[in-house]
């Protein structure tokens, strides 16, 4: 189970709980964005790309389309390389930016040092992730700074500075503006680290911030992306962007000695092409994000709840009376609580109607 | 492209070729058994299972049921753990038999030796695959003992012999018989060593053998088994199975760092089940099996044909005269070439029809 | 060069500069306990066991010998592993402490973390270190026990509690009290957790504590200890003792894989010898610690001069008024400044003499 | 104990067993060149640079003339480090040679393959060293130029072609020519591999040829040596030489993190001065290379014996009759049988003496 990484804990008695009958329903599961299936057009191209034959490991004109215009998408001559999960897609991207004695600086709270089971550290062979502290999920330039002038640079004793890793949007459900994204690519570019962006929830940013997928990655200083698909409507598909192609030459060798290169291919290649048609991926995203916005709203208008923290993308954190967080829980409300304060973490998704979220916040208001 | 590990060269010039419009005509397409989509069995569970929440990374009651049942298939108390490629699913298990000093025994022509990239050395932090030579791709017994006897038992300067692994169906299309894994199995017990089953083409090879899936693990035993279903049907789909329960108890935190846990985990879990129900998996096997014999007995029987090793499974290795070799590649029938001596190999699937076969059979007497 | 974990900084200008000739003048060197050669009974010991053939890597008399004086040191059955570094003595007994995806916690100073260049991380074939705060450079059991309530035991997404490593001195000089490292290993023995001792400056502690060595390892629960004999007087020598036995069983292996057993293992055992003879270790220990009390003693006795923390060990840390520091510099004297605070760190070793001292003391009260 | 790669056995019953006091007498010891203490030059360095204080870690005057001086003795501005054992000098230098999904070929009783405990495995990340076989053990260029061809490169599948190592002189005793080493060079260069060579008795093949070191090396095209001194006479010191220094700029850290950087360096720069110090190196090597000659010379005249093979460094293999081997073997003569067909290893050093050598070539007289 996905505990996020701020110790938010889920409502049932422990992680390991069997979960009642009443986890299946949709319209009450607000744990995660992942707790739903996929979206109706990723299904749809699952069916359509299943006939003929291709052949394995990449090696079609299928692939080759979908990698294209992922690329296209980002206005750019990138190199793109699918994944199923989203660890994969973090650990593998991380390993071609840092040595296995280098250093890559992250929020305290992210999924790759929180919630990866040391994948990162696994797939570089042992490279030492290190944790910079800072307000709503995200990294200041100056933190940063600072912590790269303590680093003992071309000292053999120390851990070698190499990456910063920057989640958007954040694992807070806050997202970095163009600014601070440049603010802090222009920090790594002046000591020669890698800016990587975990992108699992990419498209909830882009959908906040209104702006193109190329404004707010390499135009911005990103060189390597984790673009994740599967939270926002894909079955399982995640994509390895290089905008530093220099970076992405090995990809290839990595991805398959990881077992990560899938032998049907197409399968991945054509949730990505729908996922990218008829900008499925924004308008899934701005939907979850709406609803976040919606559920925020409503809950933080009844008497004695108030909202935690800023609320960008796709999870709302309300602070809510104890009598409601209990209430919710006992009508079997699904999602995570922050540890002593009456937060509570709601994440929506593509699949969360307007109707689910208006039916949670009637639930809330007649506990309240 | 994945080339077959005993040196057989695609008729295409170069692996790397891009291939002409007619590759995506299944009809032609023999290269391997994973040039075609799912079965549209396993299309079905996929929509089918879609619909509603459920807990993501495995924590749901459908990917719960879908390990029973795999393990109920072997009539014991396996651990079972759903994987997404046939590589991670090798070298996940293997590393999960041997330490990083630990050498694990296979054939020469092993996909985990060959094809794998160096995936179990990666997983098992630096363990030595040790190849030991034996006809049609199978290891004997003798030869296996031999290894361990010249393996300096307690020399710290040298591997220490952890686990032997054999490919059933193997990598040339035999089977291994059950005695013939018995008497691997003994010497393993003998000393000590974890045996581990390649079944990437394991429905193939239960086919063939007619037996029980237990017969030929863990009663003739297998402590381990990589399980696939993708060659066979599935979109996407393989199965580590724990027969040595013992071995398996650390393999969630093993799938998990490799980056190898789903989670909308659903979608492997839907796909085990289907391959389960009514006998998909040696229904889909039996008919590939019998269409590479039936290929094998048309083409052998044309003059100056014959065939070139045993055909236990789905795999067909005819020796053929050169002219019906190059009239095939003009007729864009697409398939590997063992190096110079006249032997192709044609891989049968579970979408390969009786058709098919006749018109290669046919196309082959008019260039004969 | 070695920084200290603790930010101190080198009074030269970069960690880079080329010595002036002043540095190979051991009275004024107060860098570290390791920039002097070996004790004069080491290097007798090495003289004396170089004639005369020995089967080589430890299979050999002298080596058991030596092995088994350790081990009667601390009145027990321990493995004994001679290595020649403290950073892989840490790093190979670390690295049988933890799974790859496992825990281990330390202080934020610690050694292991800061100053060893990801080798546990290597070693370990990726496992994290996780690090607690805490005064004098020591972890509290409340601190280890929050943390180990924090670390989601069971969930495959997070690292998994494998192991506490304490400093024993301290890198900050500071020395565990028996009570402390009790209530540490109890709380490692209610979690199933390994206690890992970095003993480099061990036999300083020990002289500190005037306890045996039983007392403050295995009799205080800890399991496996890395003894430094280098800093003490040794030419290049260390141990690991692992008093579990079960965690060595495999530590062969690890030594050999990672380069560490020496052909000419005599070298390393007669060192040991020696270090353990008439308690040369505890000798030379008893006289580094007297040399920095004395250095305290002196130096905080000036005026506008401080003890900035308890000495317990042989590194002294005097707050001194910025002239004084100055004047030390440009008399040749060499040491590690704590950044902004006017505080120094100065080493002494069982070759600093008390004429050294004093000497340092009058020079400082001429700059006062 | 180190059994030699070439099935040799030591004529003791078992490896583990506890040699008698017999096996101290150097003049009855034939087992290994690293049976011996360290020269007196060597010892007398220690010594002698033992006093005075020094920045440790190599930070020191001492350590960088050392360094220059290697680099002097190959006339070149080769990057050296200093390493304390022979596997650490191979698997460290070989990691800067290949990425962890690489191949680095080497000859099947290659020490590196053979007796090293997957370290290069360990500190590759995962490599695969891909064995060719060879006459003397030696490896042609024609056999490695086959084995590049079939290996696929560029294909993810495969490992890829790195690194060639060859080993100087051989385990077999032999030593390839300046024409031999090119040939090899040649073949590397024209598909962008690296050459290492395993120098582990590389002053014994420099003396056997007579030439310069740096003929055998970089003239030759060798890009990285692991350069041998414990075993010709120091107490433990081995060198790794970048002659492509781009592949030697991150070594440092790569030392550091396998725990390999000596805090007291001095100790092993001074025995390399004293190695490099009056052709101690060559003289040592030549000495023993003669005393094999003396030995092989004496032996095969006695009837019924025969060389087995061509002995141009170090190392006998003569072929003698059962029943002097069974009589030396009496007379307390330690040595390794090689299998089955009364072939022995007998191996001299710097230490053994024409009286030694005669001795027991008399004793193999009274046994004939």
């Amino acid at each position: 189970m996905n505990p996020a990484s701020d110790n938010v804990t889920l409502n049932s008695a422990t992680d390991n709980v069997t979960l009642n009958s009443a986890t299946d329903n949709v319209t009450l599961n607000f744990a995660s964005d992942n707790v739903t299936g996929a979206a109706p057009e990723i299904l749809a191209a699952i069916q359509a790309g299943n006939s003929g034959a291709l052949m394995p490991y990449g090696n079609d004109d299928v692939t080759r389309a979908a990698e294209a215009k992922v690329a296209a998408l980002f206005e750019t001559e990138a190199d793109v390389f699918f994944i199923a999960t989203g660890t994969a897609a973090n650990a593998l991207a991380l390993s071609a930016t840092t040595p296995p004695w280098g250093a890559v600086f992250c929020h305290g709270g992210a999924h790759i040092f929180d919630t990866e089971a040391a994948a990162p550290e696994f797939y570089s062979g042992g490279a030492k992730l290190i944790t910079l502290e800072g307000d709503n999920g995200k990294i200041a330039p100056e933190t940063l700074e600072a912590a790269i002038a303590d680093a003992q640079i071309g000292n053999v004793h120390h851990v070698q500075p190499a990456c910063v890793s920057i989640t958007q949007a954040t694992e807070t459900g806050s997202v970095y503006s163009l600014d601070e994204v440049s603010a802090i690519a222009k920090v790594c570019k002046a000591h020669g680290l890698t800016l990587h962006m975990d992108g699992s929830r990419f498209s909830n940013a882009a959908a906040a911030l209104g702006c193109s997928a190329a404004d707010v990655t390499w135009k911005a200083g990103v060189d390597v992306l984790s673009f994740g698909a599967t939270k926002n409507g894909a079955l399982s598909a995640e994509a390895v962007v290089f905008f530093d192609r220099e970076l992405g030459k090995d990809f290839g060798y990595r991805r398959k000695r990881g077992g990560h290169l899938f032998s049907k291919m197409r399968f991945l290649s054509v949730q990505w092409d729908a996922y990218l048609t008829d900008d499925l991926w924004l308008r899934n995203a701005a939907h979850a994000n709406a609803m976040a916005r919606r559920l925020t709203d409503g809950l933080c208008a009844l008497p004695g709840a108030a909202n935690s923290q800023s609320v960008d993308a796709n999870i709302a954190f309300p602070k809510l009376p104890r009598a409601v967080i209990d209430g919710l829980k006992q009508d079997g409300y699904l999602f995570y609580e922050r540890g002593g304060d009456n937060v509570i973490r709601l994440v929506c998704s593509f699949a969360t109607t307007a109707d689910d979220v208006d039916a949670l916040i009637d639930a809330a208001k007649r506990h309240a």
